[in-house]
């Protein structure tokens, strides 16, 4: 087996990169477990960053919100509370990297037909077996083999409206009902007390 | 001024803590810069974890998708990946984190009251000035005097559809537009194929 390394790139635009085992040390360490989407997700990035458009300031999109979204954050300057990762809930396991400016990336998907030739990671990936019938060992092992090879990419460009720098230009208010701040939109009271409140007391 | 610490709770359940100056390194390298409702928002997860009821596991709410995940997700076992960290986008600064099962927890909240005895917060808060108005660094000298003194908290119990440990169970079927693996819920194709799409091409 070749000794394969995970790109990483910084806040402050240079690349660097990690060990897959030192990767894997931060996937445990930041998502509580070795994750074989994640493990799978560090080679994702890897491939995006190793084919990014020109350009300084990069947002990313993760089009799940299993997985994805923490090999983003661990491996890009995108993170949900900076606003430079987008998750879009398609179940579609993919990640997209793009200029600010232009919207021009790069994506990264699951290649389906590519997964064939991995059994125990096609059925993982299906839930072809239940859990306790998956021999987990022989999935990592598949994962660090295949790498990038699970995958396909292709060149993309991402709509108007999600490109950008976006201020956060919302006017602040009380909300009459809990007395808290929140950004005024819709409505005089906050989207909680509007109905979404998700708590009983 | 007194020195602050800023717990953080552990994959393995163990409460550690940073010195305000650890978190402020952690949150430059995650978040790219020392944004102010980060900062706060240290303060905030301390507070909480601080007050945590009972009990082994937990989620946890952040109520805005600005800057507040980041602090769950550098001080928590939660991240947006692993699923135990849930944005609802209300733009209220709040968070909450309860325990998995019975869904019992504390929430800790920006308090209108409090904010008033630093005016600078106050002022960035309510964006009273613009960007190029506000003094910085006495921005960051009150937050870090303030502390957790900018907040309140109150027990929680959140709605029980928000607890308890959730299996993945959704069906994948391949899409027949785009080719690739989602999971079934509502139509036959994926979600993004169903509109939703964000590449213009």
């Amino acid at each position: 087996m070749e000794t394969k390394t995970i790109s990483k790139l910084g806040g402050d635009g240079k690349m660097s990169s990690y060990t897959y085992d030192e990767y894997k040390r931060i996937v445990k360490e930041f998502h509580g477990s070795l994750a074989p989407g994640l493990l799978i997700g560090g080679f994702m990035v890897d491939l995006a960053l190793k084919n990014l458009p020109g350009g300084q300031f990069f947002d990313a999109i993760a089009e799940t919100k299993t997985c994805l979204p923490d090999a983003i954050q661990l491996l890009t300057p995108c993170t949900i509370g900076n606003g430079w990762l987008r998750v879009m809930n398609f179940s579609r396991f993919a990640i997209t990297l793009y200029e600010k400016e232009k919207g021009e990336g790069v994506r990264v998907y699951i290649d389906t037909k590519k997964i064939e030739a991995w059994p125990e990671v096609r059925d993982w990936f299906f839930k072809v077996k239940p859990k306790k019938e998956q021999n987990y060992q022989l999935l990592l092992d598949q994962i660090a083999d295949a790498g990038a090879g699970l995958c396909s990419m292709k060149k993309v460009r991402v709509r108007p409206e999600l490109t950008g720098f976006h201020a956060h230009g919302s006017k602040i208010a009380i909300c009459p009902s809990c007395g808290e701040a929140f950004k005024i939109k819709n409505g005089d009271k906050c989207p909680a007390c509007s109905g979404e409140n998700p708590y009983v007391d």
